[in-house]
């Protein structure tokens, strides 16, 4: 269909009219083909970020988005396939555990992540502290592991819903990238072009988020789950706080050596609950369980058995990675600086600044500011307290691990932990599901 | 100053904030520079559009525009100075006569005006349908003819608030035009730029005007004067009448025609009237008269005394026209085919479709669609009959001057005048006063 005409468009969504499905589609694919200007496409972002995009505008755009690349489609290969996206946090390192263990219980998970930026890790970057690691796969080579595994993890290539990327662009120098219809549809567009038959969202909420509120985080997971369904996807979401950091580890190569000890059976207990709530979702939405139980329980085994250890063996050794330094996770990068945070008084963890926290790792190193930074996988923080957990005076509350000596850092670490006289609640791990 | 960072700035006004004067000079600034992108730009015009530009934003912008140019400066010529700007109608030919009205009482007119575009007139289009007229004129030119004659008018030359024409474009392709804000800054930066020390503007208002409601020409006339008197020129404003055409003529040559008809004191009493309060109040703003009464007197002395028309007749030479085609106006280019638009019925004029005319006239060859477009000077229409005056069946309503014979254009014509049974009340040519 031909491009209509962009400054009609434009009109429509500045005096607050709806578009027809038809016709933003065409606005968008006469972007991706240049006949749309970039500054006709920003002046829509922004009458749509003030105005909004209703649920059949943000479908029509996530479509928009999905086929202006290629989609994979795994059905052939005769498994059920379903995959899990997180909004981001501070150590979230969920995906390296709960991908093969899903494919360990029979559903494939051809996972396509992205990197850190900010605050919040990316799996890609958390993957390649594993030395030799590769994210970029051709086709072929990903439909090949996903017959013999059923797991793969990769990065986006460049065919994978390439108008995102360039509308992505141009979101981040207009202003215009905190708009939930633009988040959802940028996310859904590559969970479905990459092939998942059912997606399972893990919607962060706390001050370590993206989405500080319940609200918020209500309005986007519901916007995610009914997008992801009106492009034919199984999808269901999970609101799961970030009030703190998620298990003890956060850093890339310490963030791996956590993933591993879970996947052997060890690890804090939020990483082992949130993955297996997560994957037994994934089960369920897949079919291969007959109902939520079962597919906790399937989930389960899989952990306890070592069958999703040896799946996510088999993925390193597949994809390049030094098998070593995960079965002896004491090979990783390890940074030579290890320093202590210790508590300035008594009393009761009340707030973890779980930003402040996030934002601590990127200036160490362990993060991005911009996409072209590079990052020190070595680096990172171990959170010792969490909230409600009583500490005496001169008690470590965190460990950090740093590429150079640096009195500075343990001062602000320190300061990222609120310590009260009374104890608050414990807050819950899965805030609320959205079905 | 260097540009602030264009995603802060656009981020400022996409959140309802309020832009700190220098900050929006140093965007615009910026932009001219090549430093802001075009799709930063664009995204700020729609937030702008949407959330709303005050008085103060509205003067910082001016100036900015202003500032990206050369400003004319006249004081050494020793007399005041001053112009009249319209917001565009059908038939408006005021400037035509009124530019030499004023100089010939002693107050310079560096007239810079603009094409036709769409249904309204422009005055560059009516003055090069004088044989020979030349509308680019060098800023020596301009000032040794002021000096001499007190009168010039050209069109803006490329180094006259360039940014506005820069700024013009992008709103034109992103549908942000019609915004009081951006109306409001391109028209005063340019009639300061050329260094009128006084403006007075005719802001149109009815049906064949922009603004089609008293209350939408109240607002921008408020903030033309207010935004022009923040940037050092005195200035008033009149809300004229639009609800049907200015005076009989409607098409280039043939408002020369009806221009000179007044100019020699003659013409409709419509044109000759709003001339002679446009004209008072420049003169009144200048300071070269002691009141409005000694203003207005002063202006009609002007015209009686054919000291107007010689002035005309004068610019007219120095700008390389053809003297003998205004002094026997016979000469001017004509339409070789005339067509009576007849009233259908007996009644009273009701109402006319004042900006159906304008755009049968565009439809006929004498106006623009597209910037580019090529104009007939010999095309047009008179209007015979107006609102309130009785017709008999058949009787004429106007007059087409048309390139070639075309039946369907003198019904598409009399569709545009409403006979009814009673006449309504004549409207009044000026609604209102802003000073």
């Amino acid at each position: 269909m031909p491009a209509p005409d962009p400054r009609e468009v434009i009109r429509e969504k500045r005096d607050g009219r709806t578009h027809d499905p038809a016709v933003l589609s065409g606005f968008i694919a006469g972007y991706v083909r240049g006949e749309v200007a970039d500054y006709q496409a920003s002046a829509w972002l922004m009458a749509a970020f003030l105005r909004g995009l209703d649920e059949a505008e943000t479908q029509a755009l996530t479509r928009a988005l999905l086929d202006s690349g290629r989609r994979f489609d795994w059905s052939a290969l005769g498994r059920p396939s379903a995959d899990k996206h997180s909004t981001g946090g501070v150590g979230d390192k969920v995906s390296l555990i709960l991908a093969p263990l899903v494919a360990a219980c029979g559903v494939m998970v051809p996972m396509v992540s992205g990197r850190g930026l900010g605050h919040t890790g990316g799996t890609l970057d958390k993957l390649e502290s594993i030395p030799g690691f590769k994210t970029r796969l051709s086709p072929e080579a990903m439909r090949s592991q996903l017959d013999s595994i059923g797991v793969v993890m990769v990065g986006q290539g460049p065919d994978l819903a390439p108008a995102d990327g360039k509308l992505y662009a141009l979101r981040d120098v207009t202003s215009t990238v905190e708009f939930e219809p633009f988040i959802v549809s940028s996310i859904v567009s590559k969970k479905i072009a990459e092939g998942a038959g059912a997606v399972v969202y893990d919607v962060k909420c706390g001050n370590g988020a993206f989405m500080k509120s319940a609200e918020a985080a209500r309005s986007l997971a519901r916007r995610l789950v009914a997008t992801t369904r009106g492009l034919g996807a199984s999808a269901s979401a999970f609101i799961t706080d970030m009030s703190q950091p998620l298990g003890v580890a956060a850093g890339n190569a310490l963030e791996v050596r956590e993933s591993v000890d879970v996947l052997r059976g060890g690890g804090p207990a939020d990483v082992r609950e949130l993955t297996l709530e997560l994957s037994a979702r994934m089960l369920e939405l897949a079919g291969v369980a007959k109902d939520r139980a079962a597919s906790r329980q399937n989930a389960e085994r899989a952990l306890a058995s070592g069958a999703a250890w040896e799946r996510f063996v088999a993925m390193v050794k597949a994809q390049g990675g030094d098998v070593a330094s995960v079965e002896r996770p004491e090979r990783l990068p390890r940074a030579p600086v290890i320093a202590e945070v210790k508590a300035a008084r008594a009393g009761a963890i009340g707030a973890v600044d779980t930003f402040g926290l996030g934002e601590l790792i990127v200036s160490i190193g362990g993060g991005r500011r911009a996409k072209e930074d590079e990052i020190d996988p070595r680096v990172g923080l171990e959170t010792l307290k969490r909230i409600a957990d009583r500490v005496e005076k001169g008690e470590p509350l965190a460990r950090l691990h740093l590429a150079a000596e640096d009195a500075s850092v343990a001062a602000r670490a320190a300061a990222c932990f609120t310590i009260g006289d009374r104890a608050p609640q414990k807050p819950a791990l899965v805030l609320e599901r959205v079905e």
